[in-house]
């Protein structure tokens, strides 16, 4: 495998790290990964602390080797209810054609960022790894976490980003090319004509700086995990290609669009939660306009579309999920993760 | 170099195509690449007939190595009266500030596509190779290009495009990554949430096509060309890395662009040509709107921009000028291209 950094890195074999997300995987991947001699992550932006401490004691009692950690670190905006009315007034037919109440909406949504009660409920875990997305905790935060001996990792889009991480200190970058799936990482923009694709994006922030990159975006096979090596990567994070695989939640709509043809055309959509995320473009998408102005800041858009998506998963449509794909989702398998993993290594 | 099926394809002693760049190269840097071993590419699509063959004679006088011609294969609209006239009264505050003259336009655009005349004209040269971008040229064209002996090379976007490409008859598919500068070769689709980064584009082409496959986008260094050859790639194609090279006509408000801080943020516009190209952000495209649904059809919106853009390069500015560029200027030197084409190929 070349360069051995990624051992002092990430405590593992293999240079191979499987993306969080959030959603569609619980602990059971993430120890698939790590006992296969990658890093596994647990996606923890969408977890209640009595499910992310009852998460983090399967790991805990399923395996001794590494695990990630994922939060969000977005900035919590206000509720805006003037926008919240608009989105509503926007998606009512949608409400009417599946026959849902409008009127019983909670006024708030389900992903909060890493605050100082995350860092209580870790404190007497320690986590090896920790990795942010949309930026990092404040400087008190990352102190207390670094005190624990864990590793921070955070993600950019931009070298930008790149340059303001590692000033943050930060112990590596994640280079997210435009090709991932799910959210964008990007927190100095919103504008996403600034997202670079991976081949231009990896070699500008590994000369640019001196910590550890791991590449993230379109890379499915070991031949992509090879050339991101080959580009200056210390590691790789691979998400899409788990999707299919046994110990992912992944629904059965999502596996079947993650299967067709209709996974050749992924897009950026702000629609389902507020900030940019890639998925399968699917009727809301379109209808609704990729990158809408009128979703509500993030988290607050997804309240009203989780409530289309349960109602339209009920008739066995996907056409309000958010089926989050990569641009590259050829390596998608119905095998163990376990498998695949090593598999990525090019074993 | 591993594979050497390139040596077949383009009959070079390197992996490494030369991209046309039209307006900022001619033949000089297209036999500097061909003599250092390469494969240059000389840009025709805005060249008259006796512009052609003047350029086509000194190619003949200088290198007796292969060269690329690349002609574009665009549909020509009608000229739309009524959609130019808007256009005009959209730009019109820019005409007055730059004090120019919006009533001396010419009605009509230098691009044309391959046509029968532009054969007749090749006919006694039979060029090794023939590129095309947005397409192909139509069937009995291709047979009396394919009947010189010429190889036809064509740029896809997507799979679908790679497929399509193949089922024509090219000889070899330039899988263009959304990191490249300048055009995009989509012919299929105007939507541009269907363009891929190069990392997933290439492996999903090369595993579903016969042809030979040439990775073009992002990619500006040795290890840059050595990670698309990994992804399964027959050769690379390179552009953005040559714009300061010494034998490039890239005009020095371009090549000022192209070493500054601004060069971190391209993006896909529509307004200089009607087309989605990429280039540098300057004030026209955040003012115009990056993908403009007031910009003309191809090639008519460059009527307006090109004025514009001369009066404000008089005035030493490049706000108004398409400074096409890839996402990755980290390859730019200003040095030889025989020396920047070694370089490239790992030497």
């Amino acid at each position: 495998m070349g360069n051995q950094d990624f051992k002092q890195l990430l405590g593992t074999d293999l240079p191979i790290i499987q993306a969080p997300m959030a959603g569609v995987q619980g602990s059971a991947l993430a120890v698939a990964v790590s006992e296969a001699g990658g890093l596994g992550s647990l996606p923890c932006a969408m977890l209640s602390p009595e499910q992310l401490i009852a998460e983090i004691n399967r790991i805990k009692a399923a395996t001794a080797k590494p695990v990630n950690f994922n939060f969000f670190c977005h900035e919590m905006p206000a509720f805006d209810e003037k926008k919240q009315a608009a989105w509503q007034v926007r998606l009512k037919p949608y409400f009417d054609e599946l026959d849902i109440d409008s009127d019983s909406l909670p006024a708030g949504a389900s992903r909060t960022p890493f605050n100082p009660t995350t860092a209580d409920l870790l404190e007497a875990y320690k986590p090896e790894i920790i990795s942010f997305h949309f930026g990092l905790p404040n400087k008190e935060l990352m102190a207390r976490i670094k005190g624990w001996g864990t590793k921070i990792i955070s993600t950019a889009t931009t070298l930008k980003e790149a340059l303001w991480l590692e000033a943050k200190g930060v112990d590596a970058i994640i280079a997210q090319g435009l090709e991932a799936g799910g959210h964008r990482g990007m927190f100095l923009s919103a504008d996403i004509t600034t997202q670079v694709g991976l081949a231009a994006l990896v070699p500008q922030i590994v000369s640019q700086v001196k910590v550890p990159v791991i590449a993230a975006g379109g890379l499915a096979d070991a031949k992509g995990v090879q050339a991101a090596l080959l580009l200056g990567a210390t590691a790789v994070q691979v998400g899409t290609a788990y999707l299919l695989c046994n110990e992912a939640n992944t629904s059965q709509l999502h596996r079947a669009a993650l299967k067709s043809t209709q996974a050749e055309h992924t897009a950026l959509t702000t629609i389902f939660t507020g900030k940019p995320a890639r998925g399968i473009v699917n009727r809301a998408i379109k209808e609704l306009g990729y990158i809408s102005k009128e979703a509500p800041a993030f988290p607050y858009a997804s309240i009203e579309m989780g409530k289309l998506r349960a109602a339209a998963e009920k008739n066995n449509s996907a056409e309000f999920s958010s089926l989050w794909s990569g641009q590259n989702p050829s390596g998608c398998k119905e095998i163990s993760a376990s498998e695949l993993t090593k598999q990525l290594a090019g074993f």
